[in-house]
């Protein structure tokens, strides 16, 4: 499993959000053609993806939704029961705390922090902003694995060291450093808004195809 | 060059953001070792790279910062005076209009939209939210090139299918809707937290590498 390409455990974090609307939808079973059309992917990409971690398909059957569903949560570990700290309640943190469904994906938000005397004290959905100088007795506390950070970029590399030092397993970063960790002790996912639109651009430019995975 | 991957392209717009970086510290010239190691990769992968448009190595010598930072600059279209509209002043609409450097993408931001009477009328950044409901006429006058749908994600494939038929040849998508447009008739660009965030609990999970590209 450590094998798995990260394109692949995309494609499954995809499959979840799908499998997530249809079960809301009331749809108990899907024909991997039908969830392959709605994916706007082939039959047989899913059903390569999905041997990845074993295979789930039902030649001639389809696929439970529910079952399916709950197989790719495990298989993404969205029930381990993870919980994570917020770094930086600027616009964007602030718009994580405020809009983003941290529960769907298993995590437990359990903190956030600032060092702007004017932002600490202040609350944001149903956390009042901590101090970042109370961040490693927190953290060294409650032991959380996932750190998110939206703090300005040129902070991220020595908080991320710090937390990397105690139980963070996991960065969530939203600032454009590029975080390298010693010995590979934690992942890191980052979501960098610049590369993304000047990727559109490309794509514009040379009239890319619609579909961006 | 329509058949680069979008793994180059996505990494060309990290060599971009490098250069800038260099180039404000004043950094003329750099190895392709000194540039691979900055970013995490090999300096073969970098030639690897540029090589898909021409390539742009000197050989014992090393990259002109400025010269290579433009030439990637225009293979990534950043010159070509686009400009954009946003559709959607919730908390990351807003985090966008207020924080994000769309100029430095090459992109003016024209005009910022939002339905809800309460978010009409007040201002974000330079703007004033203008009514949804003159979206349309908008875009027939300004013809921009690039939308950045920050609405919910109910909206988002009508609004999409509706500008496609205007002006608009690419959209950021910051919904978790999955935009197909007719025909290919314009570039997507999702930024999709919710998938980004369980691919890091994968990653946490099973200890994955730090890089995340």
């Amino acid at each position: 499993m450590g094998n798995v390409s990260l394109a692949v455990v995309r494609r499954m974090s995809r499959y979840y959000r799908h499998l997530n609307e249809l079960l809301e939808e009331g749809v108990g079973r899907i024909s991997s053609q039908a969830l392959a059309g709605r994916l706007g992917l082939t039959a047989s990409q899913i059903r390569q993806d999905l041997n990845c971690f074993g295979g789930f398909g039902q030649q001639g059957y389809g696929y439970n939704v529910e079952a399916l569903y709950r197989a790719i949560g495990d298989i993404l570990g969205l029930n381990q029961g993870l919980s994570a700290v917020l770094i930086g309640v600027g616009n964007i943190g602030r718009a994580l705390v405020n809009n983003f469904d941290f529960e769907g994906a298993g995590i437990t938000l359990i903190g956030i922090f600032d060092n702007h005397p004017d932002v600490v004290g202040t609350s944001a959905g149903a956390f009042t902003v901590l101090p970042a100088g109370q961040l490693e007795a927190f953290v060294s506390e409650k032991k959380p694995e996932i750190a998110v950070l939206a703090l300005p970029r040129e902070s991220a590399p020595e908080v991320a060291r710090r937390l990397a030092g105690l139980s963070v397993r996991g960065f969530w970063n939203f600032t454009s450093a590029d975080l390298r960790l010693e010995a590979d002790s934690a992942a890191v996912e980052t979501v960098n808004f610049s590369e993304s639109l000047m990727t559109l651009c490309y794509r514009t430019k040379h009239h890319g195809p619609a579909d961006d995975r």
